[in-house]
This record gives C-alpha cells, sequence and structure tokens, in this order.
C-alpha cells in the first residue's frame, strides 16, 4: 500500500514516521512538485495543488486533514468519483467548545473591563451576569457544534442549535431547515457559527440575519470567514445591533495588514486557533481508517462532495 | 414567624419583597442598627455586626448568604449552639466553573499573548495546546470544587481533587487528607483552590506548597485571600516556579491601592466576581429552608462551627 501525504508541513516526517509505525505494511511517500508519480493508493491531504489529481490516477481515497473540506472542493480537477473523507473531530470540537465559551465570557463577563481595571488600580464590582440574559445559538450541528452546545449546555445556558437536517440533542433546542431559521435567531442572543462552507452557506451571516438575533448580540465565528458579509459586520457593530464579535476565520488569511477589523475594540481577533489539528489523534484516526478501507470495511467521515460537507 | 434581613444592601426590599411573596405567613424585618429587637425567629446575614446576637435572643437558624462562613464565624458573640445555615450552590458553583475554565485558557492557550498581537495587527499561530500537558487539580470538593473539577473533566483535561475528607468523583482522580497533599500536587500544574477557610486551611498556599507543583504552574484562587501567603505568590512568580496566577480573592477587599499585585502581568485580578450570589436562586433555597426548618423538617447545609464549613 502506498500513502502520499500532501501538506505544506516544513517537518513532513513529524508525519510520516509516526504513519509508517502505525501501518508498518505501508510505504508512505512526501508529495514532491518536481517528483515522478508514485502510484498513491491513498492521499492525506490539505489544500493540494492539482497537479496531485494530474500525476495519481489510481487513487483510492484522500484523506483532509481537517473537518472542513471547503479547501479541497476547490481544487479545480479534484475527480468527481474520488471517496473524499474528512477528520472527525480529532481533538478538534472540545478545542472549539472551551474556545467559545472563553469568549462568550468576555462578552457576558466583561473580561476585559475587568483587565483594564487592574491595569488602572480600580476594584470595581459589576452586575452579575444572568444566564436567562444570554442565550446561545449553536449554527451547524455537526461534530464540532454539538460538542458546543452541549458544553454550554451543562453550564446552564439556555441553547438553541440550527442545521439543514433535523437533530437531537439533550438540553439544546433544535431547528431545522431555512423555514426555522428566523424562530432560531429571534431565541439567540450569542449566535455561534460552525457551519461547513458550502454554497448555501457562503455568506449567510449578513447584516439581515445578524438583525434578527436578540439586543446587545454576540456573534462568535469558529467556521469560516465566507460565512461572514464583513461590512455587514461593520455596520451592524456601527449601528448597535451587534455589541461584540469574536472571529476566528477570515475571508482571507492571515487577515490583511490595514483590515478595519485589526482596530475594533468590539471584534477580537484570533488567527485561525480556535481548534488545531493535533497531530497524534489525527494520525491514529487516519491510519485507522486507511486500515479498515483496505481491508474493504465500512468508514465513517465520507463527505458528500455534492453536498459540501 | 418573624424573619430578619441583615445585610449591607443598600436596596433591602430586593431581597425582602419576593421573601414576603414565597413566604406570606412571615413577617420580614430589615436590620437597624438603632431600632429595637424583633424577636426574630430567623436571621438572613451578611457579616452582621455582634449588636445583632445581642438583641436578639430567641433565634432558631441565621442563614448565611454565601457559601463561605468564615465572615459569620468572626463575630465574637456567635451563640455556640445555634445553627448556621450557609447557602448551598445558588447559581454559584457553575459562575466558579466558567470562570476558571477562562482563566485556564487565558494561561494554557496565551490568550493576552493573542490580544496583543491584534493590538500590533500581528497575524502569529502559536504551538496547540496539548491537554495532557495541563494537568488540573481542584482543591475542595464541596459543590463548588466538585463542578469545577467535572466541568474540566468533561473538557478532556487530566483532573484531580484533594480535600481533607475522602470523595469520590467521576473522572477525577480523589486524593484525601494531608498524606495525599503530596501526591495530588506533583500530579497537578493549574492549581484550583475552593477550599473553606478554616484553621487548617489559613495560609496552605505558600512557597512550599506551590514548589511541589508541576513546572510552568498556574494557580487560580476562588477560594480566600487568606489561604494564599502574597509573599510566597511573589516568590514562586519571581523564581519561575509559578508562570500565572489569577486570582479573585484576597487578604483585604477591595486589594488596597498600591498592592504589588496590581501591577503584575503574571497576575490576573478580579474584584471578588468569580461567583456571585444570584439573588432569585439564593431567596428561593433560604426560604425553602425557613419553611421547612419551621416545620420540625431537616435541612441541609447546616455548617459545622466547629470544623469551620
Amino acid at each position: 500500500m502506498k500513502i502520499l501525504f500532501v501538506a505544506g508541513d516544513p517537518k513532513p516526517e513529524r508525519w510520516t514516521v509516526p504513519i509508517k509505525e502505525l501501518l508498518p505494511e505501508a510505504k508512505v511517500y512526501v508529495w514532491d512538485p518536481e517528483g515522478p508519480a508514485v502510484d498513491a493508493d491513498y492521499a492525506i491531504v490539505w489544500q493540494p495543488p492539482e497537479a496531485l489529481f494530474e500525476r495519481e490516477k489510481h487513487l483510492k481515497a484522500v484523506f483532509n486533514l481537517g473537518a472542513g473540506i471547503d479547501g479541497l472542493l476547490k481544487v479545480a480537477n479534484l475527480p468527481e468519483a474520488l471517496t473524499v473523507v474528512r477528520l472527525e473531530d480529532a481533538g478538534m470540537s472540545v478545542q472549539m467548545a472551551e474556545y467559545v465559551l472563553h469568549q462568550l465570557l468576555e462578552a457576558s463577563r466583561e473580561m476585559e473591563t475587568y483587565r483594564e481595571q487592574q491595569r488602572q488600580g480600580v476594584w470595581k464590582i459589576h452586575r452579575p451576569i444572568k444566564r436567562s440574559e444570554w442565550p446561545v445559538g449553536v449554527m451547524g450541528l455537526g461534530h464540532i457544534g454539538k460538542r458546543v452546545a452541549s458544553t454550554l449546555a451543562n453550564l446552564d445556558y439556555r441553547v438553541s442549535g440550527w442545521a439543514r437536517g433535523e437533530h437531537s440533542l439533550e438540553g439544546v433546542s433544535t431547528y431545522a431547515g431555512p423555514d426555522e431559521l428566523g424562530d432560531f435567531l429571534k431565541a439567540t442572543r450569542v449566535l455561534v457559527n460552525t457551519l461547513p462552507l458550502t454554497d448555501n452557506t457562503r455568506n449567510i451571516i449578513d447584516y439581515e440575519l445578524l438583525s434578527q438575533l436578540q439586543p446587545g448580540a454576540v456573534l462568535i465565528n469558529v467556521g469560516r470567514g465566507e460565512h461572514l458579509v464583513e461590512d455587514d459586520l461593520l455596520r451592524a457593530l456601527d449601528d448597535g445591533t451587534l455589541l461584540r464579535a469574536s472571529l476566528d476565520v477570515f475571508r482571507k488569511e492571515p487577515l490583511p495588514e490595514g483590515h478595519p477589523f485589526w482596530q475594533r475594540k468590539e471584534i477580537t481577533i484570533t488567527p485561525h486557533i480556535s481548534a488545531r489539528t493535533l497531530r497524534d489523534a489525527t494520525i491514529e484516526q487516519i491510519t485507522g481508517k486507511i486500515r479498515d478501507h483496505a481491508q474493504g470495511l465500512a468508514i465513517t467521515g465520507i463527505v458528500d462532495t455534492e453536498r459540501g460537507y
């Protein structure tokens, strides 16, 4: 079995060595832009070049090094019939859950105000939070959205969840499809986006959507930058529709120098770190799936490329 | 039945009105330093004056408006045989749990570094957290400590708990008594203090204790300021024994102007807000207990004043 590793890690041996250890029967290659075809059975990829699919004609599956496969689907010559497998969790959902909670507290418990007070040497107690005043709505109910929603529900927040299809989750009110989006937004003050990026969800967070949230609304975007219409966000902050936004993802990453988001006090920017792919967990998951797939067993995480997730 | 409300709230009617609603059979009085005795059956108190116990001689129980009763036990003429009831949870444990998680992420996920980068317009990704590198130890396993420990365990942290007596808690390794304190500290990098303040726990967090934690240790103190030897904290920060401290409680509150803690970058100061008494939940709990006690039913939360909690 031949496995080809196609990701821009400057130290690819951090991946290939443990992959060989876990799959001793495999030959593991690192993508060489200049090199010949290796006739790989499986490719492990992150934003691969078109050359991959020009050169490797017998791939049985590609494994994407992330949960969102929008970057892979952008590759123009991705073969239609190719099996695409996305990363499932691999330590990401719990990181997103804690990141979201951290950002929620920045808003609900005024943590920046307390930090500013410390810098000034001021001891001043603000009004305590009432959980009932901070209902949370999670868009997207995949592995990540569910973990975020459950974590907040376990901390006694009122949590709603919205997704394209029907879902059921303990302690969370769920809404499905475009028809129920309005009710979901009306029930939400803190909007958390964990949606996959598809043609249906691109630009979904626009002014019209934000204006349906409860007063003093907060946006936490851990999905993709292209879910959000950037000018609409600024407008919503300017006119008070939105109180704060925590953004971990952007239409263009790194966020360009001079972009208006950088200097807005109501925006918290993090450089796409809300959930990191954990190498060990990722390698374990992918090698396990490669072994199963090679033996003809069913594997989870196969993407409906038409649907986009 | 007569209930006397003895706390420094400038708007005591925020308490007395709902108390009357929930206990229509009761007469509810607000403490008047100049006033006569009202011959109260029950007192609801926060740091009451000695005059209370001089004047009111027929109290059947006092209800403390907080979980920690160290302030009440300081009142010199508190009658030894008086039933003292502390607040149990009333929305506090979940607030502490989220506060602790927030402060843990400030350390483990370098949130201040990312905020500083934003101020500078810098996009730079730091090493991802490995949960295995941030084992948490919770001192005190009452309502609050247990909730803190479970919340972190549910977020896949390795969590230990230490208390005077034996406890058992799913997903948490528990240690009991002075003999097992050393093993608990050795297993801990992030030390969270939720202990009650007693003669046994005063000054428990000293240099010797801190130096037994794992390298790059973090202290989160949501217990009482008097648990912590302040000079020892500064020494541990100075020599690198401790990486950071998040302090919500202090020996003297408000923390005095000019106190060395204010200006330390490795210390996060919040003005005793990690968990706030929520009026509604508190009133509901106390009035329920008063009703039960008056009917001769058993109630929970009665303090062993000898033990101190």
